[in-house]
């Protein structure tokens, strides 16, 4: 497959069109931001970390049955992906209280939630991605009802696996952000990463963070925490 | 029924009890706060217009079978109900885009919804009052699934009915604020006031605002703003 024009690029990834219209190839950045991009930075290797974290994972979740728009890591950080359009609907699941979730409810980070929470978010960097209800969705026409309900039943699906897998690697997972896109067929498929960009992951036994809240938070061994999840995730 | 001693005082109103331990006194002042409290002022007159228009419309929609915390207009400026324990999830609706739904999806102010909106808003002062979803009230156990759902049949019923009576005294009714409260019985009971606080009312033929959105916004002419909402409603 060959890389021909980029076609975006965003905060962490670029994508290129290839010589097959249905497919892409998503370029995974150093680059890190956080606060709606008000803070920026870069975290060496991470691009190369989150390419291969989500090979790894899109692979185990399309064998655990879930339609992802994953097909092969092509470098140390790209892979080539079916071409989607993604909805503009992000989706959050929630384990354990942190992020906004704490600072809207108060709930003090770190309280397990009694049953998994699933948000969804505008993806609209102007709008500074609010949350919305469901009303807000339809009202907006962003999805239909129905796709909703698969955004909601695929989000707790892959939360119960993720679960699972990151808890066999000793790592507990928090929350997480996922993006689902449109095939040219019109099935949903789950796009975009799985990595410590996208998912809070806390050590099983020391509750430490391992993930893009060290930026965020500026708590330091930032690096090191990503290749730490990696080893033990590839491990 | 005499009033006795000062149990709470909000932005708005001071609530007194009562010789009898069933009922409590409620006195609506003139001053007026928004954007969370950063902004104060006074309204002249508001008090005593906003008393005799919960009076007045809690009185309709008892008689349209809607059950709420009012009992009688006890003076210019308080009015008697029962006594609620008021349910912690404010609730929103909306027939037009308007304030912070404008804000949050970038709907057009001035944009009529497709079908009417119920949002629950967390009542939590120190927290902004922010928006919540299903799943976040239940985590927060602020109300159980079936007084939600109750809400919110309840604030689509009083939406038609408040829809229709604006309408006939030439003014939109854009959006509103509800609080419900629950009397010793268990029963939940529509509480708090319907004016121009809480409800964003435009004259029909000119779309000129007619409500509290006149003090958040300094577009002057304010007490006559709450003078003739109240002359139309009790024309």
């Amino acid at each position: 497959m060959k890389k021909e024009t980029l076609l975006y690029e965003g905060k962490a990834k670029k994508v290129f069109s290839t010589n097959n219209p249905d497919y892409v190839i998503h370029f995974f950045k150093n680059d890190a931001t956080a606060f709606d991009g008000k803070k920026k930075g870069s975290i060496e290797g991470k691009g190369s970390i989150n390419a291969k974290m989500t090979a790894y994972i899109f692979t185990k979740l399309e064998e655990a049955g879930i339609k992802t728009h994953f097909k092969e890591l092509i470098s140390e950080n790209e892979i080539l992906t079916d071409k989607v359009s993604i909805l503009p609907v992000e989706v959050v699941a929630r384990n354990i209280a942190a992020g906004s979730l704490s600072k809207r409810t108060g709930l003090a980070e770190g309280t397990p939630l009694s049953a998994p929470i699933v948000e969804f978010y505008f993806k609209n960097d102007e709008l500074g991605d609010p949350l919305l209800t469901e009303d807000h969705i339809y009202e907006l026409k962003l999805v239909t009802p129905e796709q909703l309900k698969q955004l909601k039943e695929s989000a707790l699906k892959i939360n119960e696996f993720l679960i699972k897998f990151f808890d066999s690697v000793n790592l507990k997972l928090v929350d997480f952000k996922l993006e689902f896109g449109l095939n040219s067929a019109g099935d949903i498929l789950l796009a975009d990463e799985i990595s410590p960009d996208t998912c809070r992951l806390w050590d099983k036994d020391t509750d430490e963070k391992m993930d893009k809240d060290r930026f965020r938070r500026d708590l330091g061994r930032v690096e090191e925490a990503y290749e730490e999840v990696w080893r033990r995730v590839n491990g």
